[in-house]
């Protein structure tokens, strides 16, 4: 499965009598042309793409219905498709059939600022919802990085920066619809901001990575801007020493907003990339949210905390110009590390364990790909637990990539050890289906592989992903 | 099955051979004596009793796993009983079958106090967990009232007051073991704060009510004690009033830690009981946590706030002492108010709607029961827009209860137009099935049932439970 760039070929798997159907059904919104399979066929992952035998540009709820529907009576893999930013394939055509392609579904349904609520359809952008949102003096917090479609960020349970503070998609989300292959549209949850009423379906939703149906309605707690906003980056003698500060904030209970670690390589990258001019040092980036007071008070307990690890200095972000700056670096530190290394691709890890056990998971993690000479990486939502160490491989040498897989799966054995898991973000798609197996256990797997049955019964939803062969 | 106070006799429905068969697994831990059997058919519903055949306490994992297996083997219905304290007629045995009483497993298996978490038993009680964390300078926030077992309340998904700032059951669970009829012992989740690996099977057993496994083991966030705690009594011209500043409160960011009201019935209900000695007018209790300047900065917005909807006074509890005799007040509302009209029994609604709502939910449920001249009051977590009517009812009287039950159906009706739940925090247990199916539509509760059906084929989890007829 996993083969570098090389592309599989495929031959188109529909029968002239299922294109002409589904064309009939939906005129021009469904496209067989090969530049749109191919880019449906494609995320940002490692993999190898794999095309969709057609797609489909969905413009309404019907659609998603009317092709749910057909691709259930007819057997035909059914792929949902938002911004295409999934780190772990979730969104490749291994097994043929149809792209859905959500990105039309972009209207903002309703802001309820009275309620910190809305309610969006599933191709809305977390970027799209905020630049509607300021006006309101509201934020939708979840910050993958990527400008992801909200659909996307629900269906992986994303979260990025800011969870450490407000939570994942999977503590923002009041309610949602979906389509299901056997039972249609369903409502799951509410505007209420809790309930007690029957199985949380919304939440099995969540993070299900389109295994189970099509999500088409988001109902999105908001937050208050807050009164004042700072950022920081804190400069630290060696990862350790950032790492053991991150930890005694978190136990403090100090209510950080982002607390994020760039380790000297990417440093050295963002550097490069955005001009930050930072010290080629470890670095932690900070932001606090709240009153003028207690923004204060956040700030002098981070700096007595930076201080007992020996924090270097610190660079104070006061404009939202600056914090902008600060912040798009981190977001594109991913690909500024893979341009220090040209023509090369990345795997990328995502454990997060107890916030205990974090010193110990990264400083293993660094000391094994130094020891193995790889090129690597370092970012991570810290405050949280979780990190991603990328290894940087040249795609020409297969021995690089066999090595990165090895130290991949060496710190996830480490992670489960430690009690963590092995995708704090990122989801399981093509290659942490081994890894779910051994850290849930056989007998969980078995049991969401008999909840995907059930709603699933001739398994057409993202067949392929999350569990190693479908039921 | 609403029948008052009057028992349902039932026979026994176990075989002579399955009665020999328990007894030769468990010895003296089954108990087929009638008070036990008794005592296991009752909650603090409304509801008639309904007798188990058998009674099991539970020793140990391996226990609950003999049980679960026998009864998936045998048809044989099982319902776990924590402490009893359902408003819901949850562990009610209404198809006979055999009571898993978990109370005796009590142990608090292990806390992290660096990872601000967890692990307890399903037996252990939400105090006798705040007793052991306190000298750690932690706490579990999460406060139905009634002393349940955290078991209980996961499977209920209860919440209470603390839940404005700190969330439900549902937020604050990280994992949790389950043996499941088909499947066995199965884990979910992990330590990790967060994960997007697989389906979140943890959130998919909190609030299932018993109906698809047996929660064995809790992983629970923890939260440190705050710096500072404080307490006041702010008493208003009527309820709107009070909602109003609620409302006002919620929307402005106040991160609240309690917020509950009380109307003047059971101001007046507490005063009798508590001796209070209250002003007999609608009541908001309010908590703050924070750091000293946070909860001065808390504490003057509440006082703007009331100050505009016409607050009367501020009573302020500044010791442990004068804050444990105003919550034990809170607490005790219910039995109270059921003090003040003797004899009586109450029928509880448990509705919640989106804040901006709150003030025409409520004030229409007031005016409903006025005007059928309804003895009633009202206690409520308003800051998350759930609020309770009780109707106090003369059981002799049985047009007095069928006056309830409309009012109350009334004001589900209401809260469903409104975009709310029938149920913020007690569940659906065997009252609310059919708001459940008009709430969440017949799609998302079939969607429930499949999954059910998937778990569960034989229907012996707590049978007769949140759907009105299983399989």
């Amino acid at each position: 499965m996993r083969v570098g760039c090389t592309r599989i070929p495929v031959m188109n798997r529909l029968s002239p009598a299922q294109q002409a159907a589904l064309q009939s059904t939906f005129g021009e919104r469904l496209s067989l042309r090969a530049a749109d399979r191919a880019s449906h066929g494609r995320d940002e992952s490692f993999y190898a793409p794999a095309e969709p035998d057609a797609v489909l540009f969905a413009e309404s709820v019907e659609d998603v219905q009317a092709l749910v529907a057909w691709c259930h009576a007819e057997r035909v893999p059914l792929i949902p498709f938002g911004a295409g930013t999934s780190l772990e394939g979730h969104v490749l055509a291994v097994q043929g059939g149809i792209s859905l392609d959500l990105m039309r579904l972009n209207r903002i349904l309703r802001i309820d600022a009275e309620d910190l609520s809305c309610s969006v359809e599933p191709g809305v952008t977390r970027e799209q919802l905020n630049a509607a949102l300021r006006d309101q003096g509201l934020f939708f917090p979840i910050d993958p990085g990527a400008n992801a479609s909200l659909g996307g960020m629900a269906a992986t349970r994303a979260s990025g920066t800011n969870a450490v503070r407000y939570g994942t998609l999977r503590e923002n989300v009041l309610g949602l619809h979906a389509v299901l292959p056997a039972l249609g549209l369903i409502r799951a949850g509410s505007r209420a901001k809790k309930s007690s009423a029957g199985y949380d379906l919304a939440r099995l939703l969540v993070g299900s990575e389109g295994t189970l149906g099509v999500i088409t309605e988001l109902t999105l707690k908001l937050h208050p801007l807050p009164e004042q906003v700072a950022a920081a980056a804190v400069q630290f003698p060696s990862v350790a020493a950032a790492v053991r500060t991150t930890i005694a904030l978190v136990q403090s209970g100090v209510p950080i907003a982002r607390c994020e670690l760039l380790d000297v390589h990417a440093v050295r990258a963002v550097n490069a990339h955005d001009g930050l001019g930072l010290a080629e040092a470890p670095l932690l980036l900070l932001e606090f949210h709240g009153s003028a007071s207690s923004v204060r008070e956040q700030i002098e307990t981070v700096q007595a905390c930076a201080a007992e690890q020996g924090g270097l200095q610190f660079a104070w972000a006061e404009t939202p110009e600056a914090r902008s700056k600060l912040w798009r670096a981190r977001h594109h530190a991913y690909w500024s590390a893979l341009q220090s290394r040209p023509g090369c691709r990345c795997l990328t890890t995502d454990v997060c364990v107890p916030i205990s056990r974090l010193a110990e998971a990264v400083e293993t993690a660094v000391a094994a790909a130094e020891a193995a000479q790889q090129p690597h990486f370092i970012v991570g939502h810290v405050g949280d637990g979780n990190f991603h160490i990328g290894y940087l491989i040249d795609p020409a040498r297969p021995e690089e990539l066999a090595r990165a897989e090895a130290l991949a799966a060496q710190l996830v054995q480490l992670a489960l050890a430690l009690e963590g898991t092995c995708s704090g973000e990122h989801g399981v798609g093509l290659h942490k289906q081994g890894f779910l197996l051994q850290e849930a256990g056989a007998p969980a797997v078995a049991a969401m592989r008999a909840i995907k049955a059930a709603l699933d019964p001739h398994g057409v939803m993202n067949p392929g992903k999350i569990f190693s062969r479908q039921g």
